[in-house]
């Protein structure tokens, strides 16, 4: 199974860049990962939230392909806590499912299109973060699932 | 009010710390902000897991002065999404308190002494992250809540 993780926009600091190149790259000694960046929206200061939602939307859905399963980070998603996440990540390589696609929205979240094509959202908290550092806590915890599927010590180190 | 954050051991990542300064020093321009970084335990490896939250323990409750209000960031605390975080810290700020600290544990959590001294604990995620991208994370929560409070654009760009 190949892990996908779909982004809008570059990641702007250096420093959430660095790490999210940490993590991925300790992630992908043990899956197959792509991270793909979708170009931002341009002159999306000027659009209503709605019409950036939508063309967002179309960017997103342009990149799965069937068979794809489509998982939405999303704050209103499935609270998991790092066990059960790593048990539901587990349960889906279980599954010879070709591709699963985790995608990190924008500020604004998803349209309803996108919401509609997903098979499941993931919460990573309750709390808000900034879209960009969100990118760096799923890198981590991806990585932490994929080491406790594997029993490599890193949970409670 | 002042805000104290305490923690044990140095960040060792370039990364984590040049995120963490961004936005300590964004919010440093809120409110008074101080990071209390306790040093770390001598040969951490060669001790079992309850002396050194013992030692830890013993490092943050000399940091505890009279009348400060002590709350641990702790996976087992309160779940706050971001709008109750800013309007717990907002609460807080209107007691008239000298200082709240906040501490950031070490990976085993905190000893039995410093739950029973403290006054509240807060939970960022039920997810566990390493303790010291949970500062970071803490870090973006933090500056998050006062441009809440002060009602500064922040939340949703």
């Amino acid at each position: 199974m190949k892990i996908s993780i779909v982004e809008i926009g570059k990641t702007d600091s250096e420093y959430l860049r660095t790490g999210i190149e940490h993590y991925n790259s300790l992630t992908g000694r043990m899956v197959r990962l792509e991270t793909v960046t979708l170009p931002d929206i341009k002159k999306r200061g000027s659009l209503p939230q709605d019409e950036q939602k939508r063309i967002e939307g179309e960017k997103i859905l342009s990149q799965v392909k069937p068979g794809d399963l489509l998982i939405l980070l999303d704050e209103c998603g499935t609270k998991y806590d790092s066990i059960t996440f790593a048990s539901y990540l587990g349960s889906l390589m279980n599954r010879s499912l070709k591709r699963v696609v985790f995608v990190i929205g924008g500020p604004y979240g998803f349209s309803e299109e996108v919401y509609n094509a997903a098979a499941a959202m993931v919460s990573l908290s309750p709390m808000t973060f900034s879209h960009q550092l969100v990118r760096l806590l799923f890198a981590e915890q991806l990585f932490r699932a994929l080491t406790l599927i594997r029993g490599i010590p890193y949970h409670n180190a």
